[in-house]
């Protein structure tokens, strides 16, 4: 068999840069010595970048999941009221956690691919004064759809003992999250994702609203205690050791970003969101997230009829070496998955589009061969 | 200034074997496909291997104080009776964690230079026959100390509702922890000491005795959650984004164990630290740790009077390039400490005895130059 090139198209992990990959393989070093100290001072001011805040950025050695829970166990109390707004699988995640932990959810559900809505938050929040907590995704993974989060910290800032927690997992560095001019409380992401990192690092930022949900909860806590890392943190250490490789490479990753500038970053990934989405129309296929939440992270797209969509993701991967991801939970097989955060250029949509048209055609489809090609083309020229 | 040499002689992290450095630094693989579960079958046959053990051995992204609140709070409920026997930093940690979780804490307090005695576990079981658990560390980062998990062990055993936990997180690979033999129920480990990986990866493994106990906890617990990894893992995948990139290095480092065979590993290790002690006590320096309970982790060594061991640390590190550590809390300056485990060889411990000398001339400290060399290399030759 000859070479086969491999290309990740996935929403995380995304290919980390030969730059970052070579960082983390140097000798390793000392995690309690002045040295490293710099190392977090810069992963700190980097993360704070990326952000755009500047709140204390906490940094934790685990996956994204880890600072979700630990977002809940930090802010609450058993028995507090959250409004959960969920449509996917993450936002389904988050539910699940705060449940966990014995909180009572206002659950606002909607379906994975619609929007969700502000006004409903607003309702809710007016229904359930108690309420100390809005939890919400920025950037849903499983459905592509981008919450409108800044309209709703708009409303969470208007009650003073609400927090709005905002899972920015598949946001941070893909799409706008302007922590501080929209007033984001607890945001979150992990190092796969648009990063450019490896899996395995994740960083949350607290505001002074969400210390001070800190100082009331009694939920148990440890590991992901917020308070043990931010006096660590002051002192430029972390509390219990941490994933040292990952954190250089973050430095190293970040240059890269500095360099291109965030807001550059963020047009990147919404051209390559853009020509996606183009491309795939092109050839008579049809979006998943609707049209007035669409973000830049990763475009599911509904298979054709008829056509499973794991038999798509199969074909690209097997026999052209381009790995995209297949729906989940009740989308599986019924939609295919691109993703486009993080160390992405136009070159890599071009190439993820000829093996989907290739695959579509071996399944039968009928189409323009050729067409999201030239479609894209148009976008990236435009 | 002329180029220096950088020797880590650390008890975490320790180095990384090139090949695992660059392993780790191969292009990212997606964790949702089959080549990686593969990958994961072998790591955790492989953890199975280093743990000594037939039992499910789980794997977290997470650093070793992560795993130490798993095991909190999967074996326990709110109001439980642990026992736990504490003789240094990460002792008192556990007895913090318990303690975060509302549990019944019986404290057996040693001196940091004491073992922990069987004997005193064995009444502290009998005075409270509501004991659920008993806490202990095997290997002592902050003191060096072995603990006699396998004599404890044998008490545990005759309980039925009493889990044994193991701290061998500076233990597994580096002394023999014979799991299953020794009849321990919870153990774990981090990836930055034995396994020779960079910090940010963390294993436990599970008896069935420490299974019943999962099934009566009723703490809450989410991304630490044996339940939800164990029923991922029977299918070979991770409940949440595994660190990718650690777990091939895991694998990659487990070649280069495997090779020299887990029973050579821990007799290299004994080496070493039998040379490590006999060089240091050649020079009239006293060992920290009490001749019963001496570990081949890390040798902690008393810093000779009116010198502080900062100041031999502080030399050694800047002028030499080889990093040991200071104590830790009340032995800060009157202690170091000399790393050997995971990546060592003789010459790393003739290196740290050479640099040690050279500081100990520069601060005063009368003594035969090249005496602890002399009484290594007759270990060595022996």
């Amino acid at each position: 068999m000859s070479l086969q090139k491999k290309y990740l198209m996935t929403p995380g992990p995304t290919p980390v840069p030969a730059e970052v990959l070579l960082k983390m393989a140097a000798p390793i070093i000392h995690h309690r010595t002045p040295e490293f100290e710099a190392v977090i001072k810069e992963a700190e001011a980097n993360l704070q970048y990326v952000f755009d805040t500047k709140n204390d950025v906490l940094l934790f050695a685990s996956s994204g999941t880890g600072v979700m829970e630990g977002a809940i166990v930090n802010c609450f109390c058993a028995g507090d009221t959250v409004i959960v707004a969920r449509n996917g699988k993450f936002g389904d995640r988050q539910k699940l956690i705060a449940q966990t932990y014995g909180l009572q959810v206002i659950d606002l559900q909607y379906e994975w691919y619609e929007q969700v809505k502000a006004a409903d938050i607003e309702a809710a929040l007016k229904a359930h004064p108690d309420a100390r907590g809005v939890i919400v995704t920025q950037s849903e993974t499983s459905s592509g759809v981008l919450n409108p989060v800044r309209d709703i910290a708009a409303i969470t800032a208007e009650y003073e003992d609400v927090v709005l927690i905002v899972d920015s997992i598949t946001g941070i560095g893909a799409v706008e999250c302007r922590t501080d001019e929209w007033g984001l409380d607890v945001v979150m992401t992990g190092s796969q994702k648009g990063l450019m990192l490896p899996p395995g690092l994740a960083a949350v930022s607290v505001s002074e609203k969400a210390w001070r949900a800190a100082d009331r909860s009694t939920l148990p806590k440890f590991y992901f205690d917020w308070k043990k890392h931010r006096k660590a943190m002051k002192e430029s250490m972390t509390p219990y050791t941490p994933a040292v490789t990952l954190i250089l490479g973050l430095n190293e990753a970040l240059k890269l970003m500095r360099e291109e500038g965030l807001e550059a970053v963020i047009a990147r990934h919404s051209l390559l969101a853009s020509a996606t989405r183009t491309g795939v129309e092109a050839i008579g296929l049809k979006l998943f997230a609707p049209p007035e939440g669409r973000g830049s992270a990763v475009t599911p797209v509904w298979a054709p009829d008829g056509i499973s969509s794991g038999k798509i993701v199969g074909i690209m991967k097997r026999e052209y070496g381009v790995t995209i991801t297949n729906g989940q939970d009740a989308y599986k097989d019924r939609i295919f998955r691109i993703g486009h955060l993080g160390y992405f250029g136009p070159f890599d949509i071009i190439t993820t589009l000829t093996a989907l048209e290739m695959a579509l055609t071996q399944l039968g489809y009928d189409f323009e061969q050729g067409a999201s090609i030239r479609a894209a083309e148009a976008v990236f020229l435009s």
